[in-house]
C-alpha cells in the first residue's frame, strides 16, 4: 500500500517551498504544463518575472535564540503606495528609533493572530515612550480609492455592465498593472470583487461595487494593533495572521505587509492563556523578547537580505494561480474550478546568488 | 492613547473562546441585540440550542507530556452519517485496537496541516501491521449524494430557478434540517453553495448545481492521509488542518472529523523541514510520541469528556452566523456583510456540569 518513496506516500498534497526544490528538474521534463503542480511552475518561472524587493521595503526581526538556541529571524514586506503609508510612514520612524529593542511578543491566539509590542502599552505610567512625530492616521485610510471608478459612476451602471466590471480583467485605474487572473477569483463574501495587484492581494468594492479598495487579511499578513474607534493604532503594536483569513478584520485596521520568511517561528509559538491569547506571564508563560527589528537599510550590505517575489502580472503567475485553482499534479482526482484569493499565496523566494 | 484596559486595548477583536467567558454578563445587560459581539451570543444561547455528542463520536489522543511536564490531550469529534463512514469504521477498528499507541506525530507543516500515525508507512518491511477487516473505500465516498437534487433534475432548472435554489434556506432532502444562514454565506469559489447541516460545514455543487455533497477543509477539520489515486487511505495515517482552509482537498480526500478541543497542542509544535514539512529525525527533530488514542466510550466513565455543540438550526446559531458576517460590536467599524462558511466556526464547548 505505501510502496512509494517518502515524499509520495502520505502526502496529502505537494506544498509550495518544499516542491519547488524537489522538482524543477522535473517540471523542465514534462511535455504537458497541465500537469504541473503550482510549485513547478513557479520553478519554471523566467528570471524576467520576478521582481526584487527593495530592502527599505524590509524589516528584519530578531526574536531571542529559542530553547535549544537556534537563531529566531523573521522577514516582513512593508506594502507599497498607496496603501497605509501613514502607519508605514511610522514604522519606518520606529524602527529608525530601535524603539522595538528590548519589547517582546505578548500575545499568541490559535487560529487568530502573533501580536509584539510594548507588553505595558496599556499602563500608562509604564508605557514606553513613542518618538517624536508619528502621523495619527484616520480611519479612512484603512480603504484607497480607485482613480477612475468612482462610486457615482458604477451606480449609473446595468447589471450586465457590472457583470462585465467584475469580470474584467483589466480598468483604466491607479492600479494599472492588474492580474489577469480574477476569473479564477470569482465572487467573494466580502467583497465586490479581489484582484492582484503588484504583488499584493486586494479586495475592491463592499457588497456593490465601487472605487475603494483594501489589503486583504491573508495568513501573513501584517496589521497595526489599536484601541477602540476612532483610535487607528501608531504602528508600534503589529500582528500577523496564523490562521484561518480574518477578513472581518478588512477594512477596520490598517494592513502594513506580510511576513516573507520565518514566519514558523511566530505561528509555533505557545498560545497564550489569557483572554485574546495574551501571556499569562503570573503563571510563568513566558512573552518572547524582541532582539531588535531593523529597517533591512540599516544593516551591512552583506546582512541585508534580498527577496524577490513572482510578479502577479506575469504569465507565470497567471499559469500558477490557474494551478492553484485547477490542480493537474498526480495527487488530485478533482480540480476545485475556483480558489479564493488567499488561497492562491504570491510565491515569495529569497535570492541567494551573490 | 491605551488608557483602556489590557482586553480592549491592543484588541483586534473580541475571540469566541475568551469572550465567551469575560462577558456573558455583559450579554444580559445590553439593551441591543444587534450589539452583541458573536461569542456573547453563543454565550446568551439557551441550553435547548446545544446539542450532546455522543462519547461514541469522540476519540481522545493523548500525546507525550511537553518538555516541561505538561499534559496534552486533543480530542476529536467524527462525522455523522452520511459522511466518510467507510473510513470512520476503520478509526473505530484502529482505535479498539490500539494501534496508535506508540505511534508518531510525524508531519508539521506552516499554514497546512499536522499528521500522524506510524513513522514507518512507508517503508513495508519495517511498516506496523494494520488491523484485520478495514474495508478499502472507493473515491466516490469522498461525496454524497442528496437524495432528491439529481443532477438531471437541476440540468432542467432555468437560471432563475437555480438563484433561487442556491439562497433557499431549505430543501427537502436528506439533509432536512439544514441551517438557515445560507444568504449569509454566498456564493463560493469551491461549490456552487455552502450550508450547515446538523453542526457540519458542507458545500454541494461543483460549478454547477447538482446532488453531490460534502464535508469542506475549514481549520481544525481531521483528514484521512492516502498515497496516489486510486488509494484512498485507510484511516490509520490522519492530518488536522492548521492553516488558512485549503479547500482544493475538499472531494479529493476523506474528512472524517474535527478536532474539538486542544489542537494548540498540535498547531504549536516546531514545523518539520524535511519537503512536506516531515520532521528530518537525522538532524535531531523529534516526532512527538502518541501515548494512545481512544474512543471515549472505551474510558472509565469519569475519564469520559462531555462535549456539546451549537445546534446549526437553531436561532442561536443563526443569530451568531449573522454576527460573524456583520460584526457590529464595538471594535468593528465596517461590516463585511458576509463571511466565508470556514470563517464561522461551529460553536463546541465542554460540558463541566456532573
Amino acid at each position: 500500500m505505501f510502496s512509494t518513496p517518502l515524499v509520495a506516500a502520505l502526502a496529502l498534497a505537494l506544498p509550495a517551498s518544499a516542491q519547488a526544490q524537489a522538482s524543477a528538474s522535473i517540471a523542465a521534463g514534462r511535455a504537458q504544463a497541465s500537469a504541473l503542480a503550482p510549485s513547478e511552475i513557479v520553478a519554471a518561472a523566467p528570471a524576467a518575472d520576478w521582481v526584487a524587493i527593495a530592502p527599505s521595503d524590509l524589516l528584519v526581526m530578531t526574536l531571542a535564540p529559542d530553547a535549544a538556541g537556534k537563531p529566531r529571524q523573521v522577514v516582513i514586506q512593508l506594502m507599497p503606495p498607496p496603501f497605509s503609508q501613514g502607519w508605514i510612514d511610522n514604522i519606518r520612524k520606529l524602527a529608525a528609533a530601535h524603539w522595538w529593542d528590548g519589547t517582546s511578543i505578548n500575545r499568541v491566539q490559535d487560529n487568530y493572530v502573533v501580536q509584539w509590542g510594548d507588553a505595558n502599552a496599556e499602563e500608562k505610567a509604564k508605557a514606553k515612550a513613542l518618538p517624536e512625530g508619528l502621523q495619527k492616521m484616520p480611519e479612512n485610510a484603512y480603504v484607497s480609492t480607485n482613480g477612475e471608478l468612482t462610486a457615482e459612476l458604477v451606480k449609473t451602471m446595468s447589471k450586465a455592465q457590472l457583470r462585465q466590471l467584475q469580470e474584467s480583467p483589466q480598468t483604466t485605474t491607479t492600479y494599472q498593472a492588474r492580474s489577469q487572473v480574477d476569473g479564477l477569483l470569482k465572487s467573494d463574501a466580502y467583497a465586490f470583487r479581489t484582484l492582484f495587484n503588484a504583488g499584493w492581494p486586494l479586495a475592491q468594492g463592499g457588497g456593490v461595487p465601487d472605487s475603494r479598495v483594501w489589503p486583504v487579511h491573508c495568513y501573513g499578513m501584517v496589521g497595526v494593533g489599536r484601541d477602540l474607534s476612532p483610535d487607528t493604532g501608531s504602528g508600534a503594536e503589529i500582528y500577523t495572521v496564523i490562521g484561518h483569513a480574518p477578513r472581518h478584520l478588512d477594512r477596520n485596521i490598517a494592513l502594513v505587509g506580510r511576513v516573507i520568511e520565518g514566519i514558523e517561528h511566530l505561528s509555533s509559538l505557545p498560545r497564550g492563556t489569557l483572554p485574546l491569547g495574551f501571556y499569562d506571564v503570573a503563571k510563568g508563560e513566558q512573552r518572547v523578547p524582541i532582539v531588535s527589528i531593523r529597517l533591512a537599510t540599516e544593516l551591512p550590505a552583506a546582512d541585508q537580505p534580498k527577496f524577490e517575489y513572482l510578479a502577479t502580472e506575469s504569465a507565470s503567475f497567471a499559469r500558477y494561480a490557474d494551478a492553484r485553482a485547477n490542480r493537474r499534479d498526480p495527487f488530485f482526482i478533482v480540480p476545485a474550478g475556483g480558489a479564493d484569493i488567499c488561497n492562491i499565496p504570491v510565491p515569495v523566494r529569497r535570492v541567494t546568488k551573490p
